[in-house]
């Protein structure tokens, strides 16, 4: 018996009506077949597509004719054909191939099928996911998971390609590699050779990348595995990609640059879209101010605006009070949709906004006629009520949204609430990909519960030069040089030129009140390496499942990976975690711990 | 202050007669300085390679030269200088851009560096290995390291270029994946969310490129992480790079073709040698009766000839026994060697072969008249000893040896003895690159211990069509259709066709008696998945470590990677793996178990 049948000269999608009149020999399964007695249509696929064939009483021998009678869903299949044009009225436009058919000679049975348990197409969204991924190996026969594996692999090897260009370096960092000190959500992976001791999977090559710039490369990037053990979140992975980046002798921009150009080709090579390069740069402080978000959303309006000094001193005390507690009052213009927006709703977003510490929900409609009608109008003067008006544009028709509180409780309800505002009304254009910089966060933030400054990204972070001074005289100012590429809302990864003076990460240190011995302990092994003359050197690191998601529209973080695992971590398909013989266990010197105890 | 110093407008290694007169930005480590009083030689040294800066007192301002005359080894350095050409009796051809210097004007330091504790070049071989993979993120910094290390970057990227041109889609497999039934080897990973179960790393990833052929993906490749928790070894490492193939409706020669072009580009693209393709392909049995090997070293002669025949009854029982027992006398010809050959040394390749269970080695020297000196000589009729250097095609100088026992340990010595005599006496070719394949293995063989057959590969490997019929009769004489690729004497890497009917897999299980249920329980889950119209499939997978130790000249595995670990797979420089909080154990619910209990 011959293995393969007839070897493949064409692929089913790629004949055409240039084939007209070939002999050609395809290979594939079995999509549906339709027995019209003397005539037998099969639809066969491969990894292109579909072509239909035809077994013909007239055309076949009785043993091909008899195969094909016998032909089930997903049977593999070999055949011998001839290529004919349809007649025009037999023409399937939903088909690629729709205007040909391939008339069966002879016919090869290379595998039998039982029924599937899901269906191998796009139309059955509504299938049980459970079941797709206990059935992972079928599902992704279906053609849109083909589509979106096959463009991760093209948005990887562009990626590649440019960073390659660009003169970089991918080198293949350690999997079995070091707990953190802040290795809560580290792997950890037994030693069988030295019992007692632990690898730990990497969260991310951070600390290789860095010492590729003490060891003088200059130029590095890898598309990275990577690995966090996360509690249970509906669109999480235990394992993830990341494309990381690193390099020495730079300024923010130098590495901007770089990100934006891979973007720019992946984006070009991939969705035919034109990227407008540089890129646009806003600061953490506007994105904040504006949208209430360090990562928004501008395929929207719904910007934010400041109205504290309009309501200064008035009469409604919530207003007043927050301005004179020296915290703020701002709003948002909700364009047109006064008349949308019930009575009902609005107090549904209120008690949205409390979700985000907001104590409360202010607004002001203004009517058709210019009228304001408002809970909080008879508590403003006409001319404070003028000014808060003016400050959010308001026109007849506008519904405005305000929170008065603390500036970062007012700016995340508000960021929230345009958010919401815009999926509950669908202000969102689905077709703009909206990608920008968000520069110069802060270098510190303040924890309430540990009263103490702790470092926004890591202790590694550069502070801005022109805010080196201020550093100990007002930590809360200085600015980092760290950056987000921010795409559609969503961060799509995040970077920062890194201290290179040891005198600068002492100062560092004791600003977030980190002890000189405990930070030697914590991060000796890399403080000893800098010793050793390291560079000026900055990166950047971006998930790369979040992006092929994003640029092939998937729903889920699970349909941009062949193999993914559900939301508990767990694998459906091959039952993975699993238990283990015991005596692996004592092989690795470790033993499974009673929970009860 | 600046954070980088000048902006780079040169590499160092870039520079050349060219740009003579060019004021250029340079940045790098201080390689080393050579102070004559009033002026100062110092060699930049970047990611390209070095440069000779010029501190002249009469050149520059008193800062300049001060901070000249401050520089030490390793010191991270930004200049602004003169390209200029040396004089011919100044040129220093050993340098790349000898045959110029550049004349600083300002300077600006970025950082110290404190006294390495190993040379940063390639002149002290004999450095401690301890200390350099302590310290391997300063090892690294040697050109030898960083042309490896760059050139593995091309191979990898050259390979998958050319796997993408041939329509291959690189689809990422799970890291966090199963233990299998034969895990013994198997790195665990503890869950955190489900307490007492493991995930596994993988070995390779076998079963997901098999599941990507189920579902429909046809041309597959993935540079992949395997993962083997092995006993310490000396050139092992826990962590290794596998390029893995796998396509559908194939033959072996599909899957050959395309792993030859594979080569044949990395060959071409990073060593400029051009391949003949196709490669030869020798058939496994021939390879074990020529050289006594399935990864024969073919760059020297040495081969092995049957005697059996010319000894059959001859006086020397050990020869005529072997015989008369179904065993065979097999020889080699050391040409021209019998001169260099001593009595003491024969003794001790006597020694050498019993440890491949040889029983003793005898051997003939032709002296230069043509006389015959042999211990075994006396036995032997004019007749035998005329037939055995007839089969030798023995010349005066030669020395031959020969065992004689049961086939598998007279091939085996004598593969062992070809390589060993060739190693002391010099006659392999390092220029040479004899890259080939070994086809047709046999699909079983014997386990002695067990009393029964066992795969050769693994228990998915396809027999040869014209075999299949004496599966049952004569299962040690059934071929697969299995092939490894040879490179110098290493597997470089091996594949098969699968097995893709569950008729055929049930034979198979019975031929190496694995009951139906049991089979279930060890691979149920495949067995299960390949109900769904499994195609024919087959590929290949090779080692990439070991493939750029061939082509980078390395010695060691360790001097590939970036980040290696030490023969007993820890890593020297950071200390991995480690003891961990016992916190962090109870979070996972495992505890590390007294060794004494």
């Amino acid at each position: 018996m011959n293995n393969i049948g007839f070897r493949r000269t064409h692929m089913c999608a790629e004949l055409n009506e240039a084939n007209a009149g070939e002999l050609v020999n395809l290979s594939g399964w079995v999509q549906r077949t339709r027995n019209l007695g003397s005539i037998i249509f099969v639809w066969l696929r491969d990894r292109t597509g579909l072509v239909q064939l035809v077994f013909d009483e007239k055309d076949c021998d009785k043993e091909t004719f008899a195969l094909g009678e016998s032909l089930r869903g997903e049977y593999v299949l070999s055949v011998q054909g001839k290529v004919s044009l349809r007649d025009e009225a037999a023409v399937n436009e939903k088909l690629k191939t729709g205007r040909i058919e391939v008339f069966v000679r002879k016919a090869i049975l290379l595998n039998k099928a039982e029924t599937p348990p899901i269906y191998i197409d796009d139309d059955h969204p509504d299938e049980s996911e459970t079941v797709r991924m206990k059935y992972r190996y079928l599902d992704i026969r279906r053609p849109s998971v083909q589509r979106t594996l096959r463009m991760r692999h093209k948005i990887l090897q562009t990626l590649r390609n440019y960073m390659d260009g660009q003169e970089f370096v991918e080198v293949e960092t350690p999997i079995l590699t070091k707990s953190t000190p802040e290795g809560a959500r580290d792997f950890l992976v037994p030693s069988r050779l030295h019992h007692g001791t632990f690898y730990a999977l990497p969260q991310s090559p951070q600390i290789y990348k860095q010492l590729l710039m003490l060891g003088g490369y200059d130029r590095y990037f890898q598309i990275a595995r990577c690995f966090r053990d996360e509690d249970s979140r509906a669109d999480r992975q235990p394992e993830f990609t990341q494309c990381d980046i690193e390099m020495s002798f730079v300024e923010p921009e130098d590495v901007q640059t770089v990100v934006e150009g891979a973007f720019e080709e992946v984006f070009r090579t991939v969705k035919g879209i034109e990227l407008q390069l540089p890129l646009e740069r806003i600061t953490w402080q506007y994105a904040m101010d504006t949208y209430g978000s360090d990562k928004p959303d501008r395929r929207f309006g719904l910007t934010i605006h400041d109205v504290s000094d309009a309501v200064r001193g008035c009469g409604f005390s919530v207003f007043a009070g927050a301005v004179e507690n020296g915290g703020t009052v701002r709003g948002i213009n909700a364009k047109g949709l006064a008349a949308k927006i019930s009575r009902k709703e609005i107090d549904a977003l209120g008690e949205f906004v409390k979700t985000f510490k907001a104590k409360g929900l202010a607004w002001i409609k203004v009517q058709e006629g210019g009228a304001v009608q408002s809970p909080v109008a008879k508590f403003l003067s006409e001319a404070e009520m003028d000014k808060v008006l003016q400050a959010l544009d308001a026109q007849p028709g506008d519904a405005l949204f305000f929170v008065a509180d603390k500036t970062s409780v007012v700016l995340q309800s508000l960021g929230a609430l345009r958010l919401e505002l815009a999926k509950k009304f669908d202000l969102i254009d689905k077709n703009k990909y909206d990608l920008f910089w968000v520069t110069e966060f802060p270098l510190l933030e303040y924890d309430e519960e540990e009263g103490r400054y702790v470092a926004m990204h890591h202790p590694f972070t550069s502070a801005m030069d022109e805010d080196v001074d201020k550093m100990e005289t007002e930590p809360g100012k200085v600015r980092a040089k760290a950056y987000d590429l921010v795409l559609n809302g969503i961060e799509m990864g995040s970077g920062s030129i890194r201290i290179h003076s040891s005198e600068m990460q002492e100062r560092m240190f004791k600003l977030i009140g980190l002890p000189h011995d405990v930070a030697w302990e914590r991060f000796g092994f890399m403080l000893e390496a800098f010793k050793y003359g390291v560079p000026p050197h900055g990166g950047f690191a971006f998930g790369v499942d979040r992006l092929i998601m994003q640029l092939t529209g998937a729903q889920s973080l699970r349909d941009v990976l062949a193999f993914p695992k559900a939301a508990n971590a767990s694998c459906l398909m091959m039952e993975t975690p699993s238990t283990v013989d015991p005596e692996q266990l004592k092989m690795c010197g470790i033993a499974v711990v009673d929970e009860e105890k």
